[in-house]
């Protein structure tokens, strides 16, 4: 099961090019991220004591002027320290990336297991 | 008559302080500004020919971790070629800052008279 | 006498137009009230205690590309709690805004003297 | 031979946990990228007419407070239509980020042989 924010574009987001820059669109996926930490855990993100060691995204097409973007989130792969996410953006109705994070649960510099209430809800949106 | 949207206050527009950061309550205004030109007057933002010619904020309170922000707007003084825009912003049911903007139609460098569309839809929220 | 710093304008600076966008002169400003706190009373501006009370910015010209905006720093008042900084922003050697923010030192939600070392770094830099 | 440009780091790219936030690094990969094409291609990023495809970046470490980022790229790849860049990312001496972005040459929204002053440069800035 996915899970899923909207997030407004805002005309700060825009380049030179009048598209969505591509810097923004790793906020698009920290939106949806802090929204599912803070919906589904019950915690702020700032809190949750997971650390970001990888992005990827690929762009699909621009995104022009403002309006909405959906973003999606499931959970790729769940491991002993670290949560895989999968993401998808659409903006009027067309997919405009794909990305890909992984976050790893960290305590005192050292990757430690995963706190159970982060494993459970990434396993309830994992998708195969 | 004022004019008003909502912005949801993003993870990235917090500083170290965990408050929303001085230069995006900035961003926070542009956002019911193009709110307003785009549903008021039909126009994007970057074809409106204004330029933005001073901003003023008064900070009440921080804005702390992410929610949303309730963004007020209506026209303070319709002049010749400029308009005064003047600002709430609400978080949590609390005025958070005040603040105005004056914006100046430009043609060629040069002031010109503002637009008919843009002057009505001023005057529509003009508030005395 | 003045303070300044040199701050390298960003791709991701720019709007639709090509032009800085006005949310981030107020991030200029910060950035040579960091440079000042940091060099001139030897404090991470996270760790001053200050509290930024208003912004003013009058916006003189567009800063067109990337290139470099020379940000100038005093103080235009020190007051019991608070210091008001004055600023310049030069791109190309011409002003292109001028700003003002006031800052109250505050402890427990209440205003509260300025630190000695605030001052002393304040009264150097006053002009009258 | 590698490219390198030297970015300060912002109080704004932090974060509420007094880091870097992790879109702002794909800001630092987009200032040497900025840097590179004004340098060795002589162009604007804007003018450019080369689209980002895809960008990845693996975090190393975190970037605490203010400084400065050494932001080093090299061509690792060019095609016919495309060149990929490596980054790395360093501050305090100390590697801190690695990535990889595509770009391909666009035309009419068809991927178009890149043009000789960009494949040139990238050629001169390639490492094997």
């Amino acid at each position: 099961m996915t899970f899923e924010t909207t997030v407004p574009v805002r005309y700060r987001d825009l380049d030179p090019m009048g598209h969505v820059n591509n810097a923004v669109y790793a906020t698009y996926l920290e939106e949806v991220r802090t929204a599912f930490f803070r919906e589904e855990v019950g915690l702020d993100l700032a809190d949750s004591r997971a650390v970001l060691a990888s992005i990827d995204l690929d762009f699909r097409a621009p995104i022009e002027g403002t309006g909405e973007v959906r973003a999606v989130l499931d959970a790729a792969a769940v491991g002993g320290s670290s949560v895989t996410f999968a993401y998808e953006l659409y903006a009027g109705g067309r997919l405009v990336a794909e990305g890909e994070t992984v976050q790893v649960a960290v305590a005192d510099g050292e990757p430690t297991p995963l706190p159970d209430d982060v494993r459970d809800a990434a396993e309830r949106h994992r998708v195969e």
